[in-house]
């Protein structure tokens, strides 16, 4: 099982694999194995771990053909155990062991077939699945937050270079730093203004135009100002909510076209560049206590981030923690917004 | 100019090129163009900014052969201005214009010999460059911090390939987030036990052994405890000291042989890697007061952190802040302390 380590200075954690780490030579270009056969696709689903979700055709079988979305437990979980969480000390060190939940959820049964290429109503479906998993990973009392995440294209950490649409849901004992830090600040942030900064931003992004890539009634998608990638993107929702899993069902069908224009205006802009995108909602409730939950849901917004790579990180970010964007956000939001990408539908 | 803009959420720093950005096209693999002469080979001279610091041969003249080391102004500087800095805002947002230096420290006149295939005189000569160079820009009192960084191999930030050994500068106007944390945490460490992080880490690793690289009278090398990347290593004085900027000479030696012999390892074990080096060190002195500067000499302790870069960063971590490393530190520790360097000297 992986390990969940401190660092004694800063305090971040580290998820170290203790069991069997990777030797030298698989960090080499030679070593990388590639599958040959993805297991994500229809009729290949004795490949994976039996499923535990699925949106399917009626009349068809678990674990067989016949499906649109389909979630399973990851064969490799970065998190996972059914154990209790175990926290101890070595010496000045702490660890924890590697408590959590590792979910891969495939967005439809075709290889090679993206979420911006999927219709809306199966991008509604993805949505959903989206929500319910999330919502359903709060029953787990270990639990303190759940990260959903997408990698696509070559850029991934791991070796495995499989192109089929699927994102991933990672529930974890912790409230990571990155989320803590941002929850702090809009709460300061809110105490100060008695407002949600997401709805400053917003205020300020819609009357000013700038640095808007798509809107729809509902949702709003533009560069921000201090973009930490070219042409990285958030999608908020206009309506102020600070928690994904209460999405309204209403809302996902223009959450899909917002994610659908702005994930195909990447590919055509951008030659279809790898990315990540990664889901910003509030933590779990059931960790927390009512007056607590009261502020978060005044003070935080969800947003989904989406980050073309189309840089490296090196020694000076990683030394500051300060990024270098070569494109201003307003020259990237006017290229996005007069990307037409019809012709690619 | 750069600018550097601030998240009006988290408040992280960005620096963003406004004058002449990068357009799409750019960040396309046949994009990139590679430039086909080294300009910082011996008898290039002309092709850089006029060099500001050198080691040379007695009886040559500046701006020609017959030096050692080099250090010119970077012609495409992430920060750099003569200007007073000048901070406003936009709205909610804030901003600062680009005040800082960047400088480019040529560590050998030869193209493809790196660090670690220099000579022990010769490094002696690099390391007091760049403890000169970093005390040279105290001077300057806009700057708060100075980064000595080194990106090595293919995985850079810019389209630059150039493989000529050399480290890069920066002065800032700001103390940057990732050292601002670091200091804190090591006030708030002291403030409770009256003893150094570091030195309590030093003592741990020396007496555990367990993930020791390489050690020598002056320096301790080891793959710390929660290593965020596989094979990190850090180097530290053994004694106590907070300042790079105030090493004494008589360490130079010492450091040099430490600084070669683990670039060496990684090289013979993983095959020449794309890595980083982050020296962490204190702030300038000058922008604090007395009474400040009394507990960082006590609470910090410098140390250079070399990082191979044979992972990426995907969604994981972006979104948690939450690193995986495949490899236990205790395993890397325990391959570069046996990997021979002898036959590749």
């Amino acid at each position: 099982m992986p390990e969940l380590r401190r660092d004694p200075v800063v305090g971040y954690w580290t998820i170290v694999s203790t069991e069997r780490g990777r030797r030298p030579v698989e960090y080499r270009p030679e070593g990388m194995s590639e599958e040959t056969e993805c297991p994500f696709c229809e009729g290949q689903e004795s490949k994976t771990t039996p499923e535990i979700a699925t949106v399917r055709k009626p009349g068809t079988a678990p674990n067989g053909p016949g499906w649109e979305v389909r979630v399973v437990p990851s064969k490799t979980p970065m998190l996972g155990s059914d154990r209790d969480i175990a926290r101890f000390g070595e010496g000045i060190y702490d660890l924890m062991n590697g408590v959590g939940r590792h979910e891969i959820l495939i967005e439809n049964p075709m290889h090679c077939h993206d979420l911006d290429e999927m219709t809306l109503p199966h991008l509604e479906n993805v949505i959903a699945v989206y929500r319910d998993r999330i919502n359903q990973m709060e029953s787990d009392p270990r639990l303190k937050y759940a990260l959903l995440f997408k990698n696509h294209g070559q850029m991934i950490r791991s070796r495995q270079t499989i192109r089929h649409s699927r994102s991933q849901l990672i529930g974890m004992p912790i409230i990571p730093k990155r989320v803590k830090e941002e929850l702090v600040a809009v709460k300061n942030y809110f105490d100060r203004r008695e407002r949600c900064v997401f709805c400053d931003i917003l205020r300020q992004e819609s009357s000013e135009g700038l640095r808007l890539v798509y809107q729809n009634n509902s949702f709003f998608a533009f560069c921000p100002f201090a973009s930490r990638t070219p042409f990285e993107i958030w999608i908020l929702p206009k309506r102020h909510s600070a928690d994904f899993g209460r999405t309204d069902p209403a809302d996902f069908r223009p959450f899909a076209e917002a994610l659908k224009s702005c994930l195909a205006k990447i590919r055509v802009l951008l030659g279809d560049p790898p990315f990540n995108f990664i889901l910003h909602t509030a933590p779990y409730r059931h960790k927390k206590k009512e007056a607590y939950w009261k502020t978060i849901e005044e003070d935080y917004h969800w947003y989904l981030l989406i980050s073309p790579r189309l840089t490296h990180l090196a020694g000076f970010e990683w030394g500051t923690g300060i990024h270098i964007n070569p494109t201003a956000p307003e020259d990237a939001a006017l290229l996005l917004r007069e990307t037409n990408t019809e012709g690619s539908e």
